[in-house]
């Protein structure tokens, strides 16, 4: 076994802290890479929190990884060592079903192995995620990465990258469209980006006023608060998509108002409260109400590939894993731009 | 004017009534028709008793409104005096905006003119619908109806036809899909007919094993249980489409678990509460909840015109309009096959 630290929550209600764990030894068909950087997803809170599930404790959090290859299994063929490699939200699927055949591991039919707060395949050995200085991963869930972008910069697209990227994809967001990027954080902040470089029309919708500055810097042609009954008025029936990145309530009828006939509204966040949809929001302009769940392996790899190409990285901070624990409580207040990034040489 | 009879509601406590009223005289660009039949849909019911806003009272409900038409205006060019005729929901639109424009009438950014409970474009003279001897439309709105076909039973067509067709149509709903219709009614018997007729594998999905030989009847390949939990269970992940008819309450997270990824699950009925949904039901499997309401006026004409080549018309229970009482009250238990229509030679 493979001797690795980390940063480990021994339970729901225990701080980040130092442990020590093995990994599985490198076999035929795995890569493992030493990592450099790990970004800080929000989702990594809400899991040591047991927020959406009872969670597998002691939890090493931690699904934006990338890092330099190490080693690699006999049959291994698209990494060698000394290879920039990263990491998402998933290590493992079926790989036979009929998603996964299609390149959409993410709805696996017998669900995809999450990177960390899940179990291996033999549905017994939890997986550890990149709070961590080392990892084992079976070749087809390993990504290249570009050597021409800043590398710490990358490792939030392996989260807040592509769960962006693949629904702005899937409906064809680009030249022509309307398209509302609400909520402006560390997956917001991603869609801009994308919805830009795509052709697309962008207006970031926010509560906060002071976004604004930030919003079009980011490439935002326009900029409406939320909260200004004038400026809602003046966006109703406007919009061809919403890609809706908040996990806070939201008035989910009032975002359906902005649309336009057919317009449809993409929900990447997970609010603690289901959305109360009225029927009249969805009948009166043929609307809908859809969701997205990161992307598959394959597109993953395109969107790193497409990120390269147009210089598009994400916006970070990087911290110091000793300072996990503020950084948590920043990101709860929405006090990041727009993404905390751990570098791993601090472990 | 044109002196009218109708039967009417005079306020949401008071059952209908023989009530005579004037509709305007036909101008140039007006068809007249004598109402031969008219379906009762249970949003007439909706609407006499206030449930969804505050009714404009008298109110003549009816909008499946069939007859023969016995005067049009100078200008008319496309119906002349003997024609079957037929009327649905919308009366008028602004006939500008760019749904209008695309036929989608429906969808009027101005609101279209509903047949009754409503106000002419002048915003001020009430429209009365089809619980009456005879009606004044404007041309654009009057539809074309074969004399191939039952004349009574084409009358439901105009709006559980419509609403059902119109979004089958609209997501492509045919060969190689699996479509679940939820709630066998006036609506969900129509969708099952339609679903047939477009090529799809069509399963009815009731909480009433008893429909099973209708379901089976009317064209549905299989039948789901939903109160059985085995059968349940054994459907999940299956249906490319759900076309959802229920307006009492039900639960859609588990409708959109039986749902394959990318499926869609399309409301046309209005539950008196808002539909709550689960963020994890549409992320898990990239699927939709949409709605979709009746149909534009072209799309109306090819819908009729579609079910006169296939011979495809509602199943009725022909009354006199003197019984449209209990005819409301076996229509609130789900005690009709599958739709009344008002023999209007009663009034």
């Amino acid at each position: 076994m493979i001797e690795a630290k980390a940063y480990a929550a021994q339970d729901e209600n225990t701080p980040l802290a130092p442990w020590s764990f093995e990994r599985r030894e490198v076999g035929p068909h795995d890569v493992q890479f030493d990592i450099l950087f790990c970004g800080v997803c929000h989702s990594d809170l809400h899991q040591i929190k047991n927020d959406w599930f009872p969670g597998i404790f002691p939890m090493v959090p931690g699904h934006e990884i990338v890092g330099r290859v190490i080693k690699v299994g006999d049959h291994v063929k698209n990494f060698k060592v000394g290879d920039l490699a990263g990491t998402g939200c998933m290590v493992d699927s079926c790989q036979v079903c009929e998603n996964c055949k299609q390149d959409l591991e993410q709805y696996c039919l017998e669900g995809s192995t999450q990177t960390y707060n899940s179990y291996e395949r033999d549905g017994k050995t939890p997986t550890y995620g990149g709070y961590s200085n080392t990892i084992v991963v079976r070749e087809e869930f390993v990504l290249h990465i570009s050597d021409k972008v800043d590398l710490a910069a990358v490792a939030p697209l392996l989260c807040a990258g592509i769960t962006t990227y693949s629904p702005l994809r899937h409906w064809k967001v680009g030249k022509g469209h309307k398209l509302a990027v609400l909520g402006l954080g560390g997956l917001g902040h991603m869609a801009v980006k994308f919805g830009v470089a795509f052709g697309a029309e962008v207006t970031v919708l926010s509560t906060s006023p002071k976004k604004e500055e930030d919003a079009k810097k980011l490439g935002a042609h326009h900029f409406v608060v939320t909260s200004d009954e004038a400026q809602v008025k003046a966006a109703k029936g406007t919009f061809d998509f919403i890609l809706d990145t908040v996990s806070a309530e939201h008035d989910f009828n009032m975002y359906l108002s902005l649309l336009r006939t057919n317009g449809v509204h993409i929900c990447v966040g997970v609010p603690p409260k289901p959305a109360e949809i009225q029927a009249f929001s969805l009948l009166g302009g043929r609307k809908s109400l859809a969701g997205s769940g990161i992307g598959g392996i394959k597109e993953t790899q395109g969107m790193l590939d497409f990120c390269a190409e147009h210089n598009i990285v994400s916006d970070i901070e990087l911290i110091d894993i000793k300072n996990i624990q503020p950084a948590y409580d920043r990101m709860v207040k929405g006090d990041v731009r727009y993404r905390f990034v751990i570098d791993m040489a601090t472990l």
